[in-house]
């Protein structure tokens, strides 16, 4: 939603009003349910932000008709107990995974990272059962995303081994008989629905190629959020540039020739060159500029911006200068 | 082997003179095989300590009677091909697992790290089939070593979800039927090899347990070496300071009390906690020290160390002082 009208500043949109229309389509869900899901959440550390979205997350699933039950361990026990002795940043975190897993009562499972820094907390992103993982973080999900598999048969999650038959992947959203959607990874997921809202998703191009004519450049590549957003992205049609302290690569479902043997015989699925594109240059030819890089001292210059391009920032810090909504106050301007 | 005889300075220990007695273990083993196995090393950069220790495998292979077949991709075929636009650095490695984890006739994968950085190449340490990773990289072997999991039914090895029904663990290193080892992270094994080659394991202790009694520091808590190999410690039964920039932690399987909530019902493996000691403290309890830090600037104290302790330099860089080895001159003292 705009909470400023478009004269002379970009529009800024807050992530809260746009995840209304998913409230409702879970509600309409959860209302065909015999029972309400039971969601666990396990928070493990003293840390403050992890406690508020655990908070958060309780809030929001009351008011779904989720049931929510946060199981807490380690130092987020410490605030209760000045009497005995202090427990560790994340002690008993994989224990209480695996209660979780193994407890026919539970059916999603979120941890509350960070927790031991990245990692180890990426192993644990594995204890989770793929069959329990509602933010999308175990191997499986990214190993789909990452090959463009957006339906899987639930069998297919309890294996270790890669599938070598892949369902045919269908012309719409509806899964296949026998299938169901392959979960995305929870914030590159978010960043798709509120670029979809906002319109970077064309609806009248057939699913699957929704992004096509749109440049994009990520700046972050980590394994949580830069990379599968920027496969996700070009997956569904973008020119997608993905930046990282290191070099820019460029990720595309369109190659110029079809002889690179990341080509080949495999799904289709987008691939990734080297850039020898600036960030400069890749700014001035891009569409939108998502930004998730967890550092207060970096900004994006907003004199690089294409004028009218939509500017997201994800990371808990600032990544665009104060000045960002000027540049963006063209009719499409869109600051989130 | 001694390089160095015990006249003042601490003897030289070689890590390949340790390796002898394995490569009688496998020779024993691969005639009782009618057929060779066949090991496939995926090379996708350009670094050449890559491509040398690629080369050095293919050697060690050929002289075992193993079929080793590199497979070259990215920027490991930049070599032979001037003519052409150059490949990425790592472009096609993921294929190139996939196509040796389908074919019948590759029994083992190896690929050659660093590629992408720590985190994607975790990411592609799970592409490799469990079935096939002779380096023990994917998430279930570091799952089963965590867990103090020594043997494993193989289909187990097959499935993403963490085993509920865990074979009993026997009193020696035989397999029970039906069951195989479970293979541990190579270089945290190869630590294991060397201690006890030197006798810091007390091959007079029960399976399990023969590292008692001995007190190790390891320096470097990544997923790769340094946590696991504390771990690995810690389970045959030692006492493990556990050192990273930011903590210090104690891994034993020995706590004070069982009340805590790590401890309970899982099986009998190490429990973590922080520990209040500084390094030099940790150093000076430390019959073994083991330095894993990818940097040339860090350096042990030798001054820190105890008399005649063991020191083992496990990183490409030197992380012990000159003098090292008058301090390990006592006359248990070992440099490896």
């Amino acid at each position: 939603m705009a909470s400023a009208a478009a004269h002379g500043k970009g529009l800024l949109l807050k992530a809260d009003n746009i995840a209304n229309a998913f409230r409702d389509e879970i509600q309409r869900s959860l209302a065909t349910r015999q029972k309400a899901p039971t969601l666990v959440g396990i928070l493990s550390t003293s840390q403050s932000p992890s406690r508020y979205y655990a908070e958060f997350t309780k809030k929001q699933c009351e008011a779904l008709g989720v049931n929510f039950v946060l199981k807490e361990t380690g130092a987020a026990l410490n605030k209760d107990n000045a009497e005995r002795e202090e427990l560790a940043e994340g002690e008993g975190v994989e224990e209480a995974i695996i209660d979780a897993n193994d407890d026919d009562s539970v059916d999603g499972i979120m941890v509350y990272y960070p927790i031991f820094g990245v990692q180890q907390d990426q192993y644990l992103q594995q204890v989770v059962s793929p069959l329990k993982d509602v933010e999308g973080l175990h191997f499986k999900f990214h190993y789909n995303l990452y090959h463009n598999i957006r339906f899987v048969q639930p069998k297919a999650l309890i294996s270790s081994v890669a599938p070598t038959d892949i369902p045919p992947q269908p012309a719409d959203d509806s899964p296949p008989e026998g299938t169901v959607k392959s979960i995305l990874p929870c914030t590159p997921l978010a960043i798709v629905k509120c670029l979809e809202h906002i319109g970077v998703y064309n609806k009248i191009l057939p699913y699957g190629d929704r992004a096509y004519g749109r440049t994009v450049t990520v700046i972050n590549r980590s394994e949580v959020v830069g990379r599968p957003l920027a496969a996700l992205l070009a997956n569904d049609g973008a020119r997608v540039f993905s930046v990282d302290v290191d070099s820019i690569q460029e990720y595309t479902k369109r190659p110029k020739s079809t002889d690179s043997p990341s080509f080949a015989k495999y799904h289709p699925r987008h691939i990734v060159h080297p850039s020898t594109l600036s960030l400069q240059e890749c700014l001035g030819l891009s569409d939108v500029v998502i930004s998730a890089v967890p550092n207060a001292d970096y900004k994006v210059k907003t004199e690089w911006l294409k004028d009218g391009c939509v500017a997201m920032n994800v990371a808990a810090e600032k990544n665009f200068e104060k000045d960002v909504r000027e540049k963006v106050s063209k009719p499409a301007g869109l600051f989130i």
